[in-house]
């Protein structure tokens, strides 16, 4: 592997939880692997689970790490081309880019949607470029449309925890403040059609994916319904692809709520945070034995290290 | 040790001060305790000496080290119960902590007193939600009314400087432009009362520190009467207590100036930093021969590596 | 070496660079030269490049690495003598340096010129003063009058590129948005007069650099002529020395442009970076085959671990 930017390129799921759970088993295992190695990791945006569990498994493999706030201490970038550059931003991502990739042998990138363009979001323009002018492997700590690290920490935990063969899994959307990016949803998605799961996305109208990530999957607008004998809840907000951006609803009705889930198969609730309480999911399902939201984000841990590895491997 | 968020869990102060006196002669001597244990130091507040001493100390002991600014790159932080999330805040406390402590082995954590509450600041609010719900070890770095790795620092430099078995040390309050918390001077006057030293705290009226940290101890409106034959004058400012968080005086006349000085047994001169100078000290006294600012700021290093090994040591 | 804050430091060049090559060769050679030594960077200032690359040689070398960014997460400073601190500044360099010194053995700082006093930034006081009270080796990681780490590394780019013993080097001035420091063309100048390049300075009138740099070097201020037949060019922009500070010229028939390099000997193109594409150099000029400014910003990972393995032999 010398890219990672889509769950799919871990290829035979079967094998990479395998993989995820040899890490587990022996986390110090493969030090001289990272020996000499330095993995930069560079924030456009915010983060904690990404930026501490992305250290600890670099760490864990042996290897050097260098964090970059380019917001925070760096340079403002320009990103467009063609630009005379008289405004505030000192630096182009063309230089800046080879230039981090020349201090580095792997670069981790997170770089949210800006919802400026729909096309750009889409079109990954800041991972893209990453990926072409560094001349190193570079891995998506969450870009635009997708954040398989989440995904891939979301597949481990299902793994752990699932009862059958084949447990049916929710996401449903719920309400939040503010516009949030689909990487999330979309990656998980992504993952799920990599399972033979019982998959159903719950949202109301106007919030679909875009159909790109929804192929062969089962959408409803009617929460209840989904939540029917459902083994798993993955509880997720973002903003309208349809409508770009935009946030149409702050229906609570749609908050998972104690009365939500006792329409369920007793489900886990999985969410990757961070969640905001009570408008997402209520204190008493956060909080409760079935809620697996902290082994699910420990499990971040083992899905960048096992990822950082197959980086490693093949370098 | 499992924990440590008073100078009083060192427990017996001979044994840790020998157990620093090893540390300052053998930095490097314990560097197989520390292999693939993380701390993670997290930071609410502004950090120098702690942050890079508390670094080094870790590293001194072959540990990784993970810093966190949650202010700065991280997610802003609810730490009320039961509160709707619709607002700036984008994650609770109560993912965050545990979800901190998946990720390392010891956490470190500095949250200063918000002064928006006596009560809250005096249960140490946000300190003891870490030790509550990250599930490993936790230091306090400076919490809301101790700063216990600092009063070890002070004793460990009383220790190396004084020349007599009980030599008379004095706190004393000093002027400074803004609200400062009680945790230094609390914590002192704590390791004060695990020695046997002639200890006198001077402060004007409306200072008196909280009741639970003066116990015992002699306390004195008149500043000159204090410094008469002292051995050891440690300055500093703080708010208030009694009226709580407020500054009631900004008088000059408490500042420890060379003539303040000549009144002591040639004392030598303490403060935890930063300092206010002309303030808090006169440029002559701060930089005098007399003067250990630096050597007790140095002492960090060793105040903070003994810890840790005692924290290692009983993982 | 104890101290590195001009490239004349590095004395015998020819060796220096001879040193560099050995490094280029074999960055993981010396690691146990670094072992337990711990570098902490300084900045007072934004960066990428030198953040980055200082790192990475230090790792490299073995070495234990603490940043330090004073505009964030730490006090902000006061730099001037006998003031009452009474305002928004916590803390003295005085107290800082040599606290910092304490816990590092070895110190990088930043600190760029503030445009406040032509006298104080050519007196490098802020460098000075880590010079004179930290207790420890100094290096500077760019200061108000010189970045020689950065003219090493473009000494070590013009040896790996030249065709001739005597290449011609022209310094040409560019047009930039804002006031820039005259650390790098200044330092440039310095590196330039270590060799017996054919070396011209070419800048509009009123942007003479200061005499003790250009002393012996031909200026211009026709950039046309000083082109005709170049080997290098190296592009930078920088504010007025006489009018100190001032933004005397945005000509824009300074930028570097494909006609400019028309009249070279098909030169290689240098810059520092970061650059203001189409105000410094135009896109087609900065992306041709002959700009070396992506090798020039590698070999700061070079001149770094040179210079930081003599500061680590000296100690």
């Amino acid at each position: 592997m010398n890219t990672f930017t889509s769950v799919k390129q871990l290829g035979d799921l079967k094998k990479a939880l395998e993989a995820a759970k040899y890490v587990t088993a022996n986390p110090f295992a493969d030090k001289a692997l990272g020996q000499d190695k330095t993995v930069l990791l560079v924030f456009f945006n915010n983060s904690l689970r990404t930026r501490l569990s992305t250290q600890k498994a670099a760490l864990n493999l042996g290897m050097n790490v260098m964090v970059l706030d380019v917001n925070q201490g760096a340079w403002k970038l320009e990103t467009a081309r063609g630009v005379v550059m008289d405004g505030d931003k000192s630096e182009h991502l063309l230089e800046a880019i080879p230039v981090m990739g020349s201090y580095a042998d792997i670069i981790g990138v997170r770089s949210f949607a800006r919802f400026e363009s729909r096309e750009d979001d889409y079109n990954e323009v800041i991972l893209n470029q990453f990926i072409k002018y560094s001349g190193k492997p570079v891995f998506s700590m969450e870009a635009a449309i997708r954040h398989p690290l989440q995904t891939f920490a979301d597949l481990i935990t299902i793994e752990q925890y699932r009862q059958k063969a084949r447990p049916k899994v929710v996401m449903t959307w719920a309400p939040h403040p503010k516009a949030l990016p689909q990487a999330v949803p979309n990656s998980f998605a992504e993952g799920m059609s990599m399972t033979d799961f019982d998959f159903v996305i719950a949202n109301p109208e106007g919030y679909d994916l875009a159909p790109e990530f929804t192929k062969g999957i089962r959408v409803t607008h009617n929460q209840d319904e989904a939540l029917e004998g459902a083994d798993f809840v993955y509880a997720k907000n973002w903003a309208s692809y349809e409508h770009y951006g935009q946030v149409l609803s702050k229906d609570m009705n749609w908050t998972v709520t104690k009365q939500k889930m006792a329409l369920t198969n007793d489900a886990f609730f999985l969410h990757c945070l961070p969640v905001r309480r009570n408008m997402i999911v209520s204190d008493e399902v956060i909080e409760s034995p079935r809620s697996l939201v902290i082994p699910e984000a420990a499990n971040r841990v083992v899905s960048a290290q096992t990822v950082l590895k197959m980086l490693l491997q093949d370098l």
